[in-house]
């Protein structure tokens, strides 16, 4: 039942039409948390503490880790729960779009924009509400369940940005680390979720497995490259999908403290 | 008066001894504010926007600023003086000193690190303390003025980083946009802050005015590779100081809330 209250709350939360403004800042949707969302009980130090770890993640700083730290399970909560996640995801949106507009498109078609999926386009928060916020170690049987049942929702400011760029003319290239035997079930979720068009989907072939994420969507990109493709914009809630080799012209990395891929 | 105060709870703030403890999360040091640093007066929803804003800076998804947002003059304000800039350059001094640690370096010699300078290694923020925490549009005949003062402390955590790498056998350079007429007061102000010792300080010659910080920086990354130096860490506060080509293998981005080198 909490559950569902949940998946309720999230549905309200991401798919509301914000109306944003042009301001360096856009105005702050704020949410009015259930009372049992507002933690007064993160102390200060325990709130500074877990701010720098996750924006030191946001930064590319951090090594790899398999589950968020212990004293920040309650801030994490709190934040992707609570306007700051929206409120950061959408002003990823707006200085993607922005960025987008400045782009003086080739007339030859080969403009490319590349979207990741999980964190990037849909949002698998009600899974990870389910799974302690980043917590407990991934479990990606328990996760392909969920991934099965199609519900993800758009992730709004991403939804936006992506009508932009499909607007401005660009080729979209949806690029995820999900594989192969997803691919009808994610198709309809993207559908279900507002991502009605693109040009290519590509997932993970049985020859990409044992590959880092880094690795995969390096090859990928480069194979992009060599058609003769410019990828100008990348989105991303991990560096794996905007680091490595043959990256874009301008890379934007999405909030995500759940959880992290190499 | 106040600047010499100022100062004063500076040199508090910076160059104390903090033991570090070896959990994922460094305890924080809970520097104890003067009253009128403690903004109760930021809105939370003020506080949500800056934060907002000064964490899509730290990941480099804003475009170029030449001053911080008007509103959030407090907040930045409140983060340089408050425990939490410092507690972030902990966790990446930390982070890159793990990262240093287990590198297997090559016997040859040839393992190098660099290191920005300004807001890396040398702190200036009693200038941006008299110069609206990065609220002015920068002034480079007042910030010359204060850089031959010679009188920028080290950053502590970068300090300790620089000594471990050091000690790890790494070659040491530092990268600076500061100009070759700097040099001398550069080395001294390195030296009286603790930095004793590197292989080479590269500032910018006359033939790089006009090139942008990526494009100098690059270029000189380019020749060091070129030289046969493979360049392992790099550790700036600008993205600038780390992306265009011949990227370090590892990257660390400093915390700089006040201020954007393109």
């Amino acid at each position: 039942m909490s559950f569902f209250l949940l998946l309720c709350f999230l549905s309200v939360a991401f798919c509301h039409q914000q109306p944003l403004n042009t301001d360096l800042l856009p105005r702050a949707l704020i949410i009015q948390l259930p009372g049992n969302l507002e933690s007064d009980s993160l102390s200060e130090e325990v709130r500074l503490r877990c701010t720098g770890w996750r924006v030191a993640g946001e930064a590319n700083n951090l090594s790899p880790w398999k589950t968020i730290p212990d004293e920040c399970v309650e801030y994490v909560k709190e934040y992707v729960l609570g306007p700051s996640y929206e409120f950061d995801l959408q002003m990823v949106s707006n200085e993607a779009g922005r960025y987008a507009k400045s782009v003086d498109l080739n007339e030859d078609g080969m403009d490319a924009w590349i979207f990741d999926i999980d964190e990037t386009l849909l949002s698998n928060l009600p899974y990870y509400a389910q799974h302690g916020y980043g917590s407990e170690i991934f479990d990606n049987i328990q996760f392909d369940k969920w991934v099965v049942e199609g519900m993800a929702s758009a992730i709004e400011p991403s939804l936006k940005l992506y009508n932009e760029v499909l607007k401005l003319g660009f080729k979209i290239f949806f690029l995820t680390g999900r594989s192969e035997d997803k691919r009808d079930i994610t198709i309809n979720n993207l559908i279900k979720a507002g991502f009605q068009k693109w040009d290519r989907l590509i997932l993970r072939g049985t020859e990409d497995h044992g590959k880092t994420a880094v690795e995969f969507k390096s090859e990928k990109r480069k194979e992009i490259m060599e058609e003769g493709f410019r990828i100008i914009g990348n989105s991303g809630d991990q560096w794996s999908d905007l680091i490595g080799s043959f990256i874009s012209v301008k890379s934007f990395k999405l909030s995500n403290p759940m959880y992290y891929i190499s």
